[in-house]
Parts: C-alpha cells; structure tokens; sequence
C-alpha cells in the first residue's frame, strides 16, 4: 500500500478501503507519511468528498490512534453531549447538572475555546479554585460520588485528530463536513461515550451557517455512532443570535447559575431541559415526554442547581461565588451600546458578537493567549423585541479600556433593526436520532 | 496576501490574480511558504483546473523564478522544438539538423529521460566522447559556428518548476493540465525560445492518452506563448504505437543516423520533415509548403547529415561511430520475441514497449539510475502489418541476460494481432497554431 495511490484514489473521486485509511492515519500519526501527502488527501476529501463508510472508518482509525478512556468503572447509567460550538453556549453547566440530578451520570471531557466560540473548561475556571485537570481515577471517582464532573482532558486522545487539525487549520481544508464528523466523533469515541446528545448548531454564530449543511454534519455524526456502537441524538439548534444574554466567561457562568435557579433566559432553558431530556432517554429513564418532565422537575426543584454546586465543590471551586454571584471578579471598565433607531430587533449576529467578546479579552485568538475571565458582552436585547433609539442593545465589560473601541464596532454591526415586526425563529429546528 | 486565503480561493473554484499567483510561487520557491500549503493549493488546482490567464501567470511566475538564458549572442533567425515525451522518439535527432541545414539556427536544451521515454541528452551520450554540459558561451559559440547545439542545461532554470515538480510527483498533482503546460513553457521561456515547435504526443505511449486531453494541453501551450511573446505551432501526433523502430539509446541512434541519410522508417521520416518545417515557417523561412520543400531537400541532399556530423563534432563526439554505425558498443545479449498466431497487427502498445526497455536497462526508473546504452527494444513490425505465427515481432537486447524474462512479458503483452485488416492511423492529428 502507499500513501500516493490513496491520495490519487481520491483525487479522482474513488472510494477508499478501510484498510486504506487505516494505512493513512496510522502513517501519518506516527510521521511516516509527510505532511505535504497528508495536505494533498485532505484537500483531495474537502473536493470529493467521502462516503459514510469511508466517514466511519475515518473515524475508527482515528479514535483507535491514540489512548482510550475506560469509563467501566463508573457505576449506572450515563450521558455524554457535544456542542458543534456557538457564542454564549453555556448549556453543558445547566444539563449536566440536570441530568446527573435525573440519576444518570455525566463523565464530561470539554475543550478550551479557540476563535470566536468559548470553551466549557475556561468558562468553569472563572469560578475561583476550580480544577479542570483530573486524571481517569479521580475522575471516576468524581463521577461516582456526585453523578458528574467536567474536566479537560490529561490523556492521549485522537492524537491523529490534534495532527490533523493542525494540518487544516493551514490548508483551507477545516470545514469539510466527513472531517469535521471524523474530529468530533473520535474524540467522544475514545473518551469512552456511549449515549450520546450532539447540540450541532445552525447560524451565523455557527461553524454551519445554513440548515442544509448542519443536516449533513448530523447525519454523518449519527451514522459514524450507529458504526461504533453509540446511541447518537443530534439536534439541530438555533445559532443565528447569541444563546441566553451573556457572552464571556464569569458572565456565562453567572447566566448559567441563574437558569439552574429557575430564573435564567427563555431560550436557554428550554435548549438545556430538550437537551437534558434527550440525554435522559438515551440512558434509559423512559420515553421523550417522561424524560422532559424529569429535567424539568430537577430544574425547578433546585436538584439540578445543588449538582451543580456539589461538583463544584467537588473540583476545588469557590462554592460561595456560586451561592452569591455578585462575589466574581469584576472588570474594571464597562461601555454600553445604544440604538441609532427605533424599531424591531430583526437579527443579532452572534459571530460578531462572540469576535466582540474576543476583542474585550474574553477569548483567545492564537492558543497561546490568555484570558480575561471577568471580559464580555451582555446582550440587553433578543431578536424580535421593539427598541427605542437611545435604548441600551448590550454592555462590554474589560480590564482594558483601551479595547473598547475596536470591540464596539464589530459589536455595532451585529445589531439589525427594522420598522417591521419580526417572527421569532424556531430554536430547536430538527432532530437526527439512531436511538427508536 | 496570505497562501491560506490562496488555497482557499482556488478550493472553492475562484480565480487567482496574477499577483496572488505570483506570491505563491515566489514564497514557494524561497521556502517561505511551505510544501504542506503548497501541495494542498495543487490539489486544489487539480480539481478546480486554471483559467488560461491564471496558466500564463503561473508559468511567467516560474519562468521568473531563477535564471534566464539570454541567447541574443545568436546570430540569424532561431527555432525550437519540445516534444511532450514518446517511446522512440528520435525526432530532435533529425528535425535539428534539418533545421540548421535551412539556415535557421537551432540551440536546444534538452533534459534528462525519466520513466517509460528516453530523454535526448541520455541519446547523444551513446555516442562515445559526446558532451552535453556547455555553459552559456560554449553553447552560443557552438550554435553561432556550426548552426546546431544540443546540450542540457547547466543554468538554474525556472527553480520553481524544480522544486513543484518533486512535490507533485508525490501527492498525485502531476496530470494537470494547467500544471503541465505551465511546467513545459516555463522552462522553454526562461531558455530563450521565441520560434517553438510543440511535438504533442496523444497515445498509450504519452501522457495525454487520448486526443482530447492533448488538444486542451496543446492550447493552454499555445495561450502562454501567446501571451509570452513567442510564436508557437503545437502539432498533436500519435504515440500509439513507438516511433520508428528502435527504442534505446544508441539503438535510436543510430536509427536517427539512418534516417539522416535517407533511408530511415517511414513515419519518423515524415514527422521531421512536418517538424521542421514549421519551425522553418516560424522562423520566416517563407510558406509552410515552402518550408516543407526546403526541409526535404536539405534531408535528401545530405546536407541535414552533414549537419549531424558536425554538431557530433563540435560536441567531442566521435564521428566514426556516425559514419559507421556497426562501430557502436553492441548489447552482449539479444532475444527475439515471435508472434503466436497468424493475422494482422493492430496495435503497439508503446508505453509497453517503453516500459521493457527501461527494464532491460535502456531507462531510468529513479534519477540515480545508470543506463546501459546499448540495451533496448528493436520493434520488427508496424500496426496494420500482417505477420505470421513464428515470426520475429520484436528483438530485445541488453547486458543482463536475467533481465530478458520481466521485458518479454511486458513486450508480449504490447502486441495486438486481429485476424481482420488494420486501418493505419493518422501520424499528424491537428496543428494549433498563434502563428498566421
């Protein structure tokens, strides 16, 4: 076998063996294979394409490159979900807890933030103490006791995803919908999921920019856990305007204590229960509509909220910042933006709004930078309200005033304002399931 | 300018400017850009193809990558020939000093062989005492005295073409034809031509397998020159069945010595005499039914030979061996191949027959290969020919006895016999022409 042959099978459309990608991967993670040939097969996928089966095999061979997680050792059932990515998603923080609440257990691996969209594992290390660092035995042993716990992970997982993600990230080669699928899937894989919920997001705010495209990415993110073996929901979620009002890390996490108290945004605990519900009833805890009474009894019961607080407790975190939020670190300046015009609040562009929160500090542009976890947007409005010319539409926090400038115009462009009413869009658009 | 937003570009099917072209080729050839960008762009340039002016743009960029050879020191009208690489094809042999014995004169730089073609340079150093390595002003000297030089090139010609070429021939970017026209003129434009013969070979022996691929490679040739400044005739001829007779070094020589004095085979006699006579009628050398007149006669009245006979001369050759081709080294071994049924020869394959004589030693298979001069293939039949069942088809010659058995079933398997009659084919397909 040699990679040149896999590279012109491809070229011209062919399909690959799993052998053939297997050979490719395995090749290529351990240096055998150039990253030159390696540029060459990615770009040939992004042109032609890839069938499920190659999709799945993809995955296989890059899920089985590096360590695996045995989660074996934690008791009962469990639930794993995956957000796609949006700005001021911060529902892992409001259905885990949920969930671990209902009796089913969330062993979650999340990932730092890189461009526009924040990472659950920063946001977290806004809470003061909080540890993201666990290794497989302390993690188990979280999860054991309190039914969950979110850390980063320590071990080896996917190194051919972390190799190959480089690789397109300089190739023009990243948003191609079987590598996208193959990157995701393999990690969830190899750390061990099962029963799996995908949040795969559809917007502005989202790598998927149209409905058509999100479709695609969730189909082929099934069908890659039908081949595994994995219970797979995706649903398909409204990511056109910011979800819930803040945007940065303590903001988020204060919107996300709020929810868990009953009194957070429309839009994002309804997101949180359809995703909690959805978790539920992949682990077994009965049908869709049994399942949703549950989250939602565990929500406003305040069960969800004292998870919450146990695992916070459980990492090393501040549990008084949690009890009283108002503790958190605050930004030393803010600056409000007003509207020009009256009218109806037509659209608020949510990459625009996540580049904003960047720009104040709240995010990193290259992986070497730091974060400022008290920087952000807070969104004073949501697409379809009436606003009044001189009304606040959203406020910036950060250590830096001098940030201010730049943030205010990207943030400036994402508000649109028209004379008309406006219907509000659907925030749950579809769901793709392998589970009856 | 960015090479990411280059490759993105070409990716989704746009058009490059000549100065993102430019930027890439030049950030390239300096190693600022690197071979992972690089090859992922000429996928992306393979699938999408390349306007014509991008293919001009692209191959000024690599004309302008290294030296330039400034062959104004030349005196009198100048033409040059290129031939896209076929099985036996001795055409620069003849059609050269044809050429020259007209009064127009002929600097040639030819390369290397690679593969299944034998390259011109490899030819001429079957000729015992033959040089091929003159600097500029050997080579104008030779040219300005004698009317003929065949040499390779000692400059640092179109560098960028080197150095993307290697990367091609890697990551299965070679059959573009954007790439290859772009390849072919560029080195062509930074040696100096300005009156160009394009011989393109359509047929199992050439690249272009088939008459469509050709014309379109043709073209994209003719485009460049057009907007080089140089006048270029492209004829496309058939590369079915070898050229000739004979394939291997001195075997092909002394076929082309043969034909020189009037007695060569039929179809390579009259391609030179076509060859040469639009480099004539490029050259100014009046009409082309003019110039075929004139090619004619310089071939029948012996004064092409003598042309031969000198430039072998002027390069350190030793004559003797031309005057009396039996005087060349002989292969120690030779085998015959005989046909196995009655009835009409419908076909010779030449990649085949190309491909047992480099296995015989005539070729190189990697670029540190040796080559044994003697060694090749002499074909015995043509297509349409009928032959009997016994009879010799082919003789095979080399030093290594043990090398006879992989040729054999490589060159049995070159020869097709029908029991119907044979219709020849066309020698001369199309002519493409910017010259009026």
């Amino acid at each position: 076998m040699r990679a040149y042959d896999i590279i012109k099978t491809k070229r011209d459309g062919g399909v690959l063996t799993d052998a053939e990608i297997s050979y490719f991967i395995n090749g290529y993670t351990k240096g055998d294979i150039p990253d030159y040939q390696a540029a060459a097969w990615l770009m040939a996928v992004y042109e032609r394409g890839m069938t499920s089966a190659e999709t799945a095999a993809l995955t296989r061979a890059m899920a089985n490159s590096g360590d695996s997680i045995d989660l074996s050792g934690i008791r009962g059932p469990k639930a794993d979900k995956h957000s796609t990515g949006g700005v001021g998603d911060k529902t892992t923080l409001i259905t885990a807890p949920i969930v671990a609440a209902c009796g089913v257990k969330v062993a979650k691996m999340s990932g730092r933030g890189l461009g526009h969209t924040g990472g659950t594992t920063d946001k977290l290390l806004s809470i003061p103490g909080m540890r993201v660092d666990f290794d497989r035995d302390e993690f188990v042993s979280i999860v054991n006791r309190y039914g969950i716990c979110v850390t980063g992970s320590t071990a080896d997982l996917a190194p051919a995803d972390k190799k190959l993600y480089a690789l397109r990230d300089v190739t023009a080669t990243v948003d191609s919908i079987p590598l996208i699928a193959a990157s995701i899937m393999s990690k969830k894989i190899a750390s061990g999921s099962k029963n799996l919920v995908l949040d795969v997001k559809v917007g502005s705010g989202a790598f998927m920019k149209n409905e058509k495209a999100a479709g695609r990415l969730a189909n082929e993110m099934v069908n890659i856990g039908t081949s595994a073996g994995l219970k797979v929901t995706a649903l398909l979620t409204n990511m056109n305007s910011p979800l819930g009002y803040a945007i940065g890390n303590s903001l988020e996490v204060i919107e996300a204590v709020n929810t868990l108290k009953g009194t957070g945004p429309e839009d994002l605990t309804e997101l949180c229960l359809t995703l909690a519900a959805h978790m539920l009833h992949l682990a077994g805890k009965g049908d869709i509509g049994e399942c949703e009474e549950a989250a939602r009894n565990a929500l406003y019961s305040g069960l969800a909220y004292e998870r919450f607080c146990w695992m916070v407790n459980a990492q090393g975190g501040d549990v008084g910042v949690i009890m009283d939020t108002s503790l958190f670190k605050k930004a030393k300046y803010y600056r409000t933006l007003t509207a020009q015009v009256s009218g109806y609040v037509s659209g608020i562009n949510a990459e625009l709004c996540g580049r904003a929160a960047v720009l104040l500090g709240a995010g990193r542009s290259k992986k070497e930078d730091d974060i400022d976890m008290a920087a952000g947007v807070m969104i004073e409005t949501k697409p379809g309200a009436f606003i009044k010319s001189g009304d606040v539409v959203a406020t910036m926090y950060s250590e830096h005033e001098e940030l201010f400038d730049g943030a205010n115009s990207e943030l400036a462009s994402a508000f649109s304002i028209s004379p008309d009413e406006v219907a509000p869009s659907r925030l749950i658009i579809r769901e793709i399931s392998n589970a009856d």
